[in-house]
């Protein structure tokens, strides 16, 4: 599998996997669930029984890539073992669960002269995915877009090709076993970036594209595609500590915001804390994530109420702090001294991703959630809940900070669109 | 009003419109109903008491536009009278009357862990919109934006640019009439080009970019826009007249779709009639077209029924007609074999706008919903209804054929977003 040879080698190839995916798309949008669910089934059940030339070409994939010096964290990410292909087939095996979107009535009324106009829901066509490292995304991305009805086009990163080639020839299988066409998905094997450039000027075949990966990927994509793109992942997040707060709670949520995984866009950047609680609540705080080795840049106030003395680990932070994802155990720290002015810092450095008050003022909370512009608000909860299947959609292809289309976690409602249907009796407009 | 001097003189002028709307964006997002309404009925009363310096200003304009020999059906759309300004104030009025979108809570659920998640419906922000000719879209796309809670920098026509001044100076009475801020409505007073490339870069500053105009001008800022833009205002429509179809019920719908306004991109394109009822149907429908004035662009199989002889005007078709968008009194007719013929041809030279089936036959009128990809389908009815007060929305900004976001007729709905509002008692995430 991984020797096969390149097949995508110039711009007229992608253009006749576009071509084909869009050909393909006609019939997905109108599959039974059934048969969606037949491929999903087929697909958890090859996840889980044929492993063995995944594993074989990711061991060729990470070998690779530890030679070339890639980090630590991203081999992790490129690494597929048994048990994950596993985890991932019950990803899909729970997307088959799923209600099936297309054809949803959306909303239906009949207007004074007898006409019956509904909105039913219908895929959008073809999702183009364009992303890094991990190989599960593959699979994810197909799950989705399946259920959907919509084909997809997948450029994968070029560490994990040969992991995305055997991942890709299951998911050809489950098609076929299904009696479903292969064209529903479509892989770019040829890691040249030239071809990356030309599937983001192919908006007469891809209807949206999905890039996964780090802020840079996102931002190239959002300004160079000429069709619509999915802006986010880039998460800001603060956690504001209102005077009102419950300190035990406030510890717990800015510690698992924080901590629980701090590489995820959700993750916990910056603690804002009200000056009338922050001498008995930052010492607090400190203490547990110092313990779990998050290192703190710290406001003057904040520094001076630790104190030099302090068991923690806090430097002073500099401009670049406010406003940064770190990604890492890394937090800001700063007092505020009012709700106004968490707001408004918010306002100033936030991404409009994921933002939270600790509050047991009702009225704090209310203005917190009317006036924070961003994908998800949050009263006294962690960021971390921002994801799709936190939130109830199942799954998710990626988390939206855009206000177009769909703001927050994307499942398989947000890979719809919708069409008119009036049904009439001859009626002629005045 | 008329006199006074230009004002957006250079790009740092444009951008200080963008944030002081982005600026006011905020204060509108919670603007009360109340509120809302206010400044629309104060509008409805100027737009019917204060018609004096419109009516002046819309008279130089006219007259120069005149002058330099702007062709007629321009000049109807340019020219306001007293007439007009009242029924712009009545369409405000209704504006007025509609449902406020904005807190609507669009779904909610308690999670298994007791989060209780929901969305709700927020503005989108900052709307910019770049039209051409019609000055009375100043104040329908303002309206619209207030009432969805949203800013709006208006950019009109340079050949309506004193009328949509003095209409902007009612808006803006109206406005501070209520005690809400006039930076609502921000207006682009220079009709230079090089300002309109500078706003369609101000994606910090415009949320959504709603071009009102002709194809070239939606193309122009489809491709060149950095924010999201609505692409649609382009019709080419059939009407397939089914081999089951009530003959005397298509005549009226097909009579309907082209005459009642030839020039809207609702209106008729091409008829497409099935060939065993070709042979009645054509000379009915070829009469009422020809008497309403219609010139019909024929495949020869549709000309060699009409023969020659056919008190009808009809020439052949050639291939350029197919996929046209003709906004007059032209309509281009072919037979075909079969319904799958019919959705062929649709699929190939449909833009996705509004389609229609005339028919008797439950099957194919299903088929035909099913299969046709555009905003609007319809069974026995007339295209012209594809508008948004005839489908219960009260008003539209534009009528949309892209799948992303909106389909068709654009309300205040559309003119949203949500956010995710998640409320806890300090669950932290596992």
């Amino acid at each position: 599998m991984a020797n096969n040879k390149m097949m995508t080698n110039t711009i007229e190839d992608i253009i006749a996997l576009g071509k084909a995916a869009k050909q393909a798309s006609r019939k997905l949008a109108r599959l039974s669930t059934e048969d969606k669910n037949r491929v999903l089934l087929n697909l958890t059940e090859l996840l889980r029984s044929e492993q063995e030339d995944v594993l074989t070409a990711n061991r060729l994939d990470y070998q690779e890539a530890k030679a070339e010096g890639l980090d630590e964290s991203l081999l992790d990410r490129l690494l597929l073992t048994g048990e994950r292909l596993n985890g991932t087939a019950d990803e899909v095996q729970r997307v088959s669960e799923l209600p099936d979107p297309v054809g949803e009535v959306i909303e239906t009324a009949t207007m004074p002269n007898g006409l019956i106009t509904s909105r039913r829901r219908v895929p959008l066509g073809v999702v183009g995915s364009i992303y890094e490292a991990r190989p599960n995304v593959t699979v994810d991305i197909f799950g989705l877009c399946l259920k959907s009805g919509n084909a997809c086009i997948l450029r994968g990163g070029k560490e994990t090709i040969r992991s995305n080639e055997a991942l890709v020839t299951l998911l050809r299988k489950a098609l076929s076993d299904a009696g479903v066409t292969e064209d529903a998905v479509q892989f770019v094997d040829n890691p040249d970036r030239a071809l990356v450039d030309a599937m983001l000027k192919m908006d007469d075949y891809i209807d949206l594209l999905v890039p996964r990966g780090g802020a840079s990927l996102v931002r190239f994509v959002a300004e160079n595609a000429a069709m619509p793109a999915v802006t986010g992942g880039i998460g800001v997040c603060h956690t504001y500590v209102d005077r009102s707060a419950d300190l035990k709670m406030a510890v717990e949520i800015v510690h698992n915001a924080k901590v629980r995984r701090p590489s995820i866009c959700n993750a916990l950047d910056t603690v804002l804390i009200h000056s009338e609680v922050a001498a008995e609540g930052l010492p607090l705080i400190a203490k547990v994530l110092t313990a779990s080795g998050v290192e703190l840049h710290c406001d003057n106030r904040t520094l001076s109420i630790l104190g030099p003395d302090a068991p923690v680990t806090a430097i002073p932070a500099n401009e670049d702090d406010w406003g940064k994802e770190f990604l890492s155990l890394t937090a800001a720290v700063r007092v505020v001294d009012s709700l106004d002015e968490a707001l408004e810092h918010i306002e100033t450095y936030g991404s409009g991703h994921s933002e939270a008050i600790i509050t047991e003022d009702d009225a704090a909370a209310t203005r917190f959630l009317d006036e924070v512009d961003a994908a998800a608000v949050y009263v006294n909860a962690s960021t971390q809940f921002t994801d799709g299947g936190q939130f109830g959609l199942g799954a998710e292809v990626g988390i939206s900070t855009q206000k177009f289309h769909a703001r927050g976690p994307m499942g398989l409602k947000e890979l719809t669109s919708y069409k008119w249907v009036i049904v009439g009796k001859g009626q002629i407009r005045p």
